[in-house]
């Protein structure tokens, strides 16, 4: 079989490259129009879904290795890409391997790092590499079963951005330039998956201080124009860096 | 030389029982009234300090190793320790085991797990293990070269507890139960190394939402008795999750 030899020459390649017993595994949210997704790649069909992952060469940065395997498995390229989590228990991964020899690379315990990323979706090109057979953009409300643990690192991945929509401003590269707090609010609901008060909405964005409030409004609506708001840069990135006391 | 039997015999130890080229360090920050310090070890006199670190078993999961390495290195039991960062670059650490042989267990490419954690100092009670030599806390006003990169790690660490102010609630099991927002903002003060302005200070605790405000008054300054204040544990615990949008 085709794949499985695949496997079995990647397996002796990596014990010449890498680093043993570690992995980098990444959660690229795309968001595009009030659809949030995640990128998934699979071996081959009929397996089970995966996020996008690899290891770390021997003369390699971590961060440099997730951005490089990323690249390699999906095509997509400059994604800033943030270090979220450890996933380091023992037996962490069912033996999705287990046909194999245990000898295989993929066969060692590994100890995973977590990046995430939240991008325009339209804004990434895809590319399948000569590994997997398969990367798409996959609905959040329509998963599809992840292998191994890869469900818990989603989950984490999904707690932390929704985390940090209370501390950090969000929106910046995913909205047009400008937007109406509706449209902005939306974001938000897509993120946190449930509708939100309209007045709490408003208050809260407003205590972030990010937004500069624009003349002209949004015309052809069936109710009352509403006003168009843009991020103001530099608030908007100094307040990436949390609170000035 | 002692010292030097000690790591050659740590070494082949290390083989037989670790995971190569993973590590854990710990930024244990200790706070007391008005006092930041941070956790060091030195292995000899003369020598530089370094973060209590170690390894992960290779039967053991790596937040457990992060505990034990700790407990081990300092005596320090039951600290909470957060994973913050990854250190994984190519030569990140100086040569500090040059005059050992190559196949030395230390001298290896490691990639560190930073973990930390702030407590009250005075509730921690410290041992020193069989392998450092010393083992203190450091003022975070005067602190001591640091080997390897463990100066980046610790400055990271830094960071990322100070910016943990801008969306968490801080304080709980460092103050006293009933404070004044004085007392309050003086914690603030320690971590951020700056003077605050009060009345910024005040309005921006009070968006928090988790204090509680008692009818007695702390006595005896010269001013006008101040009012005591305590945290609204369910309202502090829910604040750790984040904004309720």
């Amino acid at each position: 079989m085709e794949k499985d030899e695949k496997i079995i020459e990647m397996s002796s390649r990596m014990w010449e490259k890498a680093l043993p017993h570690i992995s980098v595994d990444s959660v690229v949210f795309g968001f595009h129009e009030n659809q949030l997704k995640v990128l998934l790649v699979r071996m081959a069909k009929g397996q089970k879904w995966l996020l996008p992952g690899g290891y770390v060469f021997k003369d390699e940065n971590v961060e440099d290795a997730a951005q490089r395997v990323l690249r390699e498995r999906t095509g997509a390229e400059r994604i800033y890409l943030q270090e979220f989590g450890i996933f380091g228990n023992v037996n962490r991964s069912e033996d999705f391997f287990r046909n194999y020899d245990d000898n295989l690379w993929h066969k060692q315990r590994f100890i995973s790092i977590g990046f995430y990323a939240l991008v325009d979706y339209t804004q990434v090109n895809l590319e399948i590499d000569h590994y997997s057979d398969t990367c798409e953009w996959k609905s959040i409300d329509h998963m599809p079963a992840l292998a191994m643990d890869h469900q818990t690192i989603y989950d984490n991945a999904l707690t932390v951005l929704r985390q940090q929509l209370s501390y950090k401003p969000i929106g910046m590269n995913l909205l047009p330039e400008r937007f109406t707090i509706s449209e902005l609010q939306r974001l938000y609901e897509t993120i946190l998956g449930r509708k939100l008060n309209r007045g709490n909405f408003y208050r809260r964005i407003m205590r972030f201080d990010v937004l500069i409030k624009h003349e002209d409004q949004r015309k052809g609506g069936a109710h009352k124009s509403p006003n168009l708001y843009s991020f103001d840069p530099v608030k908007y990135h100094a307040s990436l860096q949390g609170i000035d006391w």
